[in-house]
């Protein structure tokens, strides 16, 4: 007697390179017939650019934007432009594309970053040119942060990203494990890319309904250096995996995702906690941040590489020393497990639990992208020109919730969610 | 006796790449300590977009921001985007840079398209996606046709350019004949190019006082199938070389240039009129022309080869039977000795004289910038959506200048320069 059992068939890189823009466009965006698409990318990304404008045509786009960056370029500022330059952003284009988002059009952003891009350079040019984009940036921001229209992540694996993680190995290698890595957790090399998309949103709105309908009013952050409580914004409500935008589509804003995230209160956050990875901050890596909050802002702040410039990046505004994020992300999950450090906020923010400084989102309160904004700041929600997410959960973390009479209910132990 | 004579040195591609980097930002722009530069430029030029970086911020750039265009994904849109696509356009991006000009940022162009990109498409998409482009484009083409501020155009051999310059070459030998001929009529192969340039300005402010001076009412052309009398503009003033910008900066606006030119009455032109080159218009070829105009517009047209996307443009708008521009260049000048066809009107134009359809520009008017469009228009300047240079000399061609008492000054002859 025989079996004739089906070998699985590896997919070739450009299969899955396609199905990594399918899903972009499909689950990412969720694009709508009509739609124009405004997408930013690295300039090696050129090949998903085009998977990714194939699809978005075939799925009835009509016009697809590409704006490239070219970190040679970006460096060549840091290397010959005079002193006076670092305060000036590109207005103009980021009014473009808040006025391109007004209009209907969605909004792709491809990462892959060499995360170490401004490591060297001046950290008071680097803050300065940070700020400057960040407030050129702001409208833009805050109708991406608002879900005004749908919007994704995903990310490429450029030869500077991958070097980065893969020092030792030689560019093709490091590149090959990070296209591994990246298709792994965007879930595209199994059987039907789509349909693991949709039970893995499943999953996270099962988990987001589990924590609506318990209201904590905080949680409890307990680990190596750290004790940590995050008070809950009143009317906080809890978000993960997909979202209805204001425009009636349904995007996954990141590709992957693995969190469930909610509004912490910004004047109710106090106790020390320790950064589990190294944040990459536009091409600065800080390492092992130790700070210490007291009623929601914090007031002392160290980290062992990068701490000038985090000193600078708290000072940007009175929200940038407050919490706009709070995020559980289960140390069993797939990136997580990987064991791999990307430097990259979209990666490991989805390998571990995380808080991030500064602006909150207004879909994590109750109707919060319907409400007027003084609604929003009164139940706690933070404003600042910076949204800068850092990892604070590992397997040795656990986490509590907090219920208004004080009584503690464990929901992550050792990392990972009890029930 | 032996003499010592120093061998000329040829210089490398990345020299010569580099002083055309250096070229375009202090001739080509005059680019100004502390100005934004919007560049735009074909995906596969960006070594060149790394040389105009450097070059714009050792000159005080304040920040360098460039548009990539991929010619895939253009391709992609008449592949697989649906038919209502095609009237839609960036208008946000076009938006801004119109705020970027008016905010003082100059702006770069780097051309270097493939001329028959759009070959094969169905010219009414074509004609529709040029029209929703041109119509978007507007607010941003006025400022520049208005010189507010300072600008130029500079190319690059893209490989798809090369190949259909030299389509029996092999790419690489097509490329470095591109380049050759790219920087030669750059002016940057000789031991002095910003002299050099200092040296063509001069040359090319002295024939346009004669012309200036002379104050003719009309030019005359005649050639095999041609014979055409272009009514001047009331207070025309003819242009070359170097011009200052609104803003005050000195900008050659287009590297090369080699033509003199100035404002036909929108109103005063008639005859018949033969092309005597390709015209390549946003990816057609358009070949063979042969017009007839009455009292300023066309009222017969033809073309051998892209006539139905030429009928199309024609019906832009009010303006677009119409010229705008009237330009001389001598059969001798180099671009035209060189005996290549560019299928590139950056250089077409500047290897023979050409007239345009469409938009006129304020400054070829007496004082035109300052002056209100009325009086513009009443002096007859025109208006359009379009403006698109297509050839009419050759070494088989005389240009008179007529006179308003009818006398005949004899300008050209074959071609050149009669004095
Ligand atoms: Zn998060
Ligand atoms: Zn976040
Ligand atoms: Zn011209
Ligand atoms: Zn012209």
């Amino acid at each position: 007697m025989t079996s004739h059992a089906i070998p699985p068939v590896a997919l070739s890189h450009d299969v899955k390179l396609d199905r990594l823009g399918e899903i972009a466009v499909k689950v990412g965006l969720g694009l709508a017939p009509g739609q124009e698409l405004v997408m930013t990318a690295p300039f090696d990304a050129l090949p998903l650019v085009r998977r990714i404008t194939e699809h978005a045509y075939r799925a009835g786009a009509s016009l697809v934007t590409t704006l490239f960056a070219d970190e040679e370029t970006t460096l060549a500022r840091y290397r010959f432009a005079p002193d006076g330059a670092f305060d000036v952003a590109s207005g103009w284009l980021y009014d473009g594309m808040a006025s391109a988002f007004k209009a209907g059009a969605a909004r792709l952003a491809i990462a892959g970053e060499n995360p170490s891009l401004l490591a060297g350079q001046d950290p008071d040019r680097v803050s300065r040119a940070n700020r400057a984009r960040s407030k050129a940036y702001m409208p833009a921001l805050e109708l991406i942060a608002g879900f005004a229209t749908n919007w994704t992540i995903v990310s490429y694996a450029s030869p500077s990203w991958a070097r980065a993680m893969f020092p030792d190995d030689p560019e093709d290698i490091a590149v090959a494990r990070l296209w591994h890595a990246i298709f792994a957790a965007s879930r595209v090399d199994g059987p039907d890319p789509v349909a693991a998309w949709t039970e893995h949103n499943a999953e996270l709105q099962r988990r987001t309904a589990l924590l609506n309908a318990s209201r904590f009013a905080a949680l409890h952050f307990r680990g190596p250096g750290t004790d940590l409580t995050v008070g809950l914004a009143d009317d906080h409500e809890w978000n993960g995996g997909s979202t209805t935008a204001g425009n009636g589509l349904v995007c996954n804003a990141n590709i992957p995702t693995e969190e469930v995230f909610t509004t912490p209160h910004k004047f109710r956050v106090d106790g020390r906690v320790r950064s589990t990875k190294p944040l990459s901050y536009n091409g600065t890596l800080i390492e092992d941040i130790a700070v210490k909050f007291e009623a929601g802002a914090i007031v002392d702040a160290q980290a062992r590489t990068g701490q000038d410039v985090l000193l600078k990046v708290l000072e940007t505004d009175e929200g940038s020393r407050r919490l706009g994020e709070v995020a559980l992300v289960p140390f069993s999950s797939p990136i997580s497990q990987s064991g791999l450090l990307f430097y990259n906020t979209l990666y490991d923010e989805n390998a571990a639990s995380h808080i991030a400084l500064g602006q909150s989102y207004s879909k994590c309160i109750q109707n919060g992208v319907s409400r007027p904004k003084d609604e929003l700041v009164t139940r706690g929600a933070n404003d600042s020109l910076i949204h800068i997410d850092w990892m604070i959960g590992s397997g040795e973390v656990d986490v509590d919730g907090l219920r208004a009479d004080g009584s503690a209910e464990p929901l992550m132990r050792k990392g990972d969610w009890v029930s």
